[in-house]
């Protein structure tokens, strides 16, 4: 998997990229909508395309095995033919959906037994299986089981837990290697940096991680709940140290303001089901700043909900007739602001895209943080 | 509002015809997808007219008006400004929703007091609020103030019901022709044929009905859980009293089969919550028959969902994946199987028009009976 770096920003470690994947191109920086399920929630794999313009979506390895199951996506050829989306796809590891939506859980050196949040039934992940999972899944990148800590981590927890998901690592790795896609297209491994919001665990993660020179690394562990600041800190540290030849990926993350920032230090990939979750709720993020639809402001607001995208729903639909939907529980109005989100998110980032070619990328940003943080 | 009759089957009283609006033509017979809160559920606007082609929808009266409310509705311009659907829509009047959804309600000559399903607030419908109130919503085709009686229904309750349903016309049409449209373009008001499942009473409120002599003609009460054949029965003696020369609406009807046999009676016009309701539960209705995506049967089978409608998300999803989104509750699963069903009701009567025009319309309806009604 080729990654070329098309240019950088002189006031910030912000970057433009190219990941050549044989499902097609990604133009980075870029955010990923999440389709934990093999499906971006309310949303059409057409409207990805066609209106939000999405290059790559994440499929979850724990609801996916759970539910279709192996057998129907390897029977189906991969998720791609399962679910219709001809483009990239990302899948997690699973490790962090066994940790935050199954019950009773043991981790342990060889690997994590669990249960179902489905129907209680007991499953094992190990490193070994979670490459497994991912080559049957098909995804094009696909993502190393490791451990995510919770926020705030003890030092003594973080260190052992991150020593472990190194080990666990190089298990990824061997298995990764001694094994070969299902259907014909490469798939590629990231590694992910872990050590909570330590500076040195942080540092000697980078280190390991960056020492497996796979095609592209991940930093884990963040947007757990810690202090943004904090999260700055960390991912710049780890940025200055994985190799710049390589995408970097910022898992989990974020708002608006988070993606600008952390595009700054040097973040090439971003996830979070902010834009979508958030959606369902009745939040919409526009150029001008964030929208909360239940608010009673709306209501004779029969402006469009964000002309400046120029996308589908965002200039047909009105503010008040959003509103209504999202007040109502009408589906219609999840998949309205579901849309509108996802393509304002995939607007950002192209357009941080632009200006870092440009050379305008900080003072485009600085900007942008003000608005994108604003309370309409 | 003009209505062309463009053709009539021989072997049955089934009729082709062109309903005139100032938002267009609706070629008859037709299906109206249910917009409740000006909105047919887990549906775009996009969709209605570019996938489903659809050519008029309705609104229910009783959820516009609680929520947004009319003021709202008035400063958007009216419902097709509000909604954004440009093409004809329908309202009823209320009644039904107040009878089957709002708590406490009194039936008086005057008018209905009943309170809100969403806030318990107490509200007051009368035949001439529910035309002004319609007015207000602006859609083209609004509906006379009526009572429509449950089944089983006693001799006496369903006579009285309907003689009061005849005087409330008298009202509605006074404050109907008395007023005028808010928005410049033309509405038109449907009277509602009553008289529950009594042959007498059926003939006499048709009669009754039919010598207001509006553009077109509803039967109400029917499809409320009497036998199909009794449901036949009744519409066949009402259609033998209407005009021929005005579109005939059977309200809330039906199954496919349903719609294919009171066709064949007669009927122009047809609306149900059936193809969104169901869909919303994994029953699709298909060209071959019925499918329930929970059966286990599909979980394997990756073919379209059904190519012979040529619609985007029937052949661009298939059936595994459709059920995989039903079984794990993902809204897209009630998206598509959504934008499935209602392209199906459209293709029905759309093909049912061409065999009408063509002559054969008994001949294939009578096929497509035994194969709408086949569990597959």
């Amino acid at each position: 998997m080729k990654f070329e770096l098309k240019g950088s920003d002189k006031g910030s470690k912000a970057r433009a990229g190219v990941l050549h994947t044989d499902h097609g191109i990604i133009e980075t920086p870029i955010f990923m909508p999440v389709g934990t399920a093999g499906s971006v929630k309310a949303v059409h794999q057409r409207e990805l395309r066609d209106d939000i313009a999405a290059q790559i979506i994440l499929g979850n390895t724990y609801h996916l095995y759970l539910r279709p199951g192996l057998d129907i996506i390897q029977q189906a050829g991969g998720i791609h033919k399962f679910n219709g989306w001809e483009f990239p796809i990302l899948t997690d590891s699973g490790g962090y959906q066994v940790y935050s939506l199954s019950g009773v859980r043991k981790i342990k050196e060889e690997g994590v037994t669990f249960q179902s949040h489905i129907d209680g039934s007991k499953h094992f992940f190990s490193p070994e299986t979670a490459i497994d999972i991912q080559r049957t899944i098909g995804a094009d990148i696909i993502m190393a089981f490791d451990e995510c800590t919770p926020y705030p981590c003890d030092y003594t927890y973080a260190k052992n837990s991150m020593d472990m998901t190194h080990r666990w690592l190089e298990r990824c790795c061997n298995r990764f290697d001694n094994t070969s896609s299902h259907y014909g297209y490469e798939q590629t491994l990231f590694p992910i940096v872990q050590g909570s919001t330590y500076n040195d665990l942080r540092k000697q993660s980078a280190e390991t991680i960056a020492s497996f020179e796979r095609d592209g690394n991940a930093i884990g562990g963040l947007s757990v709940g810690e202090p943004a600041e904090m999260m700055y800190e960390m991912t710049d540290k780890v940025c200055a140290i994985l190799p710049t030849d390589k995408p970097r990926y910022l898992m989990g993350v974020g708002t608006p303001e988070n993606i600008l920032e952390c595009i700054a230090l040097g973040i090439d990939m971003f996830d979070c089901v902010m834009p979508t979750r958030n959606a369902r709720n009745g939040m919409i993020f526009t150029t001008e700043g964030i929208m909360n639809m239940r608010n009673e402001k709306w209501k004779d607001d029969f402006n469009p909900i964000d002309t400046s995208l120029g996308g589908h729903v965002s200039t047909q639909y009105s503010r008040a007739y959003l509103r209504h939907l999202i007040v109502s529980k009408e589906i219609l109005g999840a998949q309205i602001a579901s849309i509108h989100n996802l393509t304002f998110y995939l607007w950002l980032v192209t357009e941080a895209r632009n200006q870092i070619l440009q050379g305008n990328f900080v003072d485009w940003k600085n900007d942008m943080v003000k608005k994108v943080t604003t309370r309409l």
